[in-house]
């Protein structure tokens, strides 16, 4: 059930081609920094929430498997570390950003459903992960809102799909696409062992639904707890 | 009809204070980049849509006035230039970057009569201009789709009540939440100086409703074409 669409396996040449990573740049103009107490604490949040997913040579999760399922994929690399907005100053092979950001889609009922039943990231037992990289084509893009909604839910039952996975599979959206990011979406998932086959047909499913078609790159790392 | 709600005209200790903006600082980890020409493509195509309004001292942009409508204001400055993605490397007071993204909330019914009467930006008949940065509430990013596209449209006909000063008003929505900015948006103008009582009039419809009882800070900045 898990390769319900074609996949690629990374070659080595592959990982040379893709490892001319950028260095890291300069932002070039001041900003107009937040002032007062209230909003400095606004800002502060809101930094929490910007987090650098980065391919290192040792950290808390060992790469089992990097492959493209769509398009491109991205080095290899023997560990991923998760950094929060404040911290990523460490040197990384690559680093994919993404902000964990408000909801897009979700209605109040279906987010009520979704929170009496999501677990939280870092359960002891959950020592399985996968970081999903998404982008999505300039199609899906052009769509309206209610265009958009209708294809994710009306029609591809986005989020009554990943329900039935709940509270099995802990999973995280981050948001990249406002950010100039090669990928529109990072989502981290997080397993325990025995819930592997659940999370492959997760991804079975999710995959052979219309949404998908507007999948126009897609990477699947696949990580254990060191 | 201009002033609806309480403003706060910027003092000269206000400019003082407001002045202390960060220094540019740098991006610290490499970055995964896109691969393969469709790939550079679409990324270009991307920064293209990211835009800085900067502060400086002399450019396109005439400052006329700058005040806070609710919450802090930003350092005085005597010209405001637009800059993409690109050349963004202009030295300035401060900069306010957003990015050009799809929209939120728009259905296609509604785009479609939008897109139908909404003019160009650059008309040259239209030498005012104004930059309205927004901040909204927590309360309003903890709402759900539904709840804050109710607020937006279904009671608080926002694209309606703009729909009546198109095409003689240009508009231009920048995202900026994301990006970790002190602001949500930013929104940009355009308009010929005899529309300028009509322009006000919309302020005025947009900051008397319930959604602008979710703005926690609000700053607009009048410009005329220098």
């Amino acid at each position: 059930m898990r390769l319900l669409t074609p996949t690629t396996r990374i070659s080595r040449r592959d990982i040379l081609l893709a490892a001319s990573v950028a260095l890291p740049g300069c932002a070039s103009s001041p900003r107009v920094e937040p002032r007062g107490p209230e909003e400095e604490g606004a800002r502060r949040a809101r930094g929490s929430n910007s987090t650098r997913f980065v391919g290192v040579s040792s950290g808390p999760w060992r790469v089992i498997d990097i492959r493209a399922v769509r398009g491109a994929s991205i080095p290899m690399a023997p560990f991923v570390d998760v950094l929060s907005g404040k911290d990523d100053q460490r040197s990384s092979a690559w680093a994919l950003h993404g902000v964990a950001s408000h909801g897009r889609y979700t209605t109040r009922q279906e987010k009520t459903a979704l929170d009496a039943v999501t677990p939280q990231l870092g359960r002891p037992e959950a020592t399985h992960a996968a970081l999903i990289p998404i982008r999505k084509t300039r199609a899906w893009w052009d769509l309206t809102q209610d265009e958009r909604r209708a294809v994710f839910e009306e029609r591809g039952r986005h989020i009554a799909k990943s329900l039935q996975y709940l509270p099995r599979i802990a999973r995280k959206l981050y948001h990249a696409r406002d950010l100039g990011e090669p990928f529109d979406f990072l989502t981290w998932f997080e397993f325990a062992p025995a819930d592997g086959p659940a999370f492959d047909e997760l991804l079975g499913a999710l995959r052979a639904g219309e949404e998908w078609s507007f999948v126009e790159r897609e990477v699947e790392l696949r990580l254990q707890r060191a």
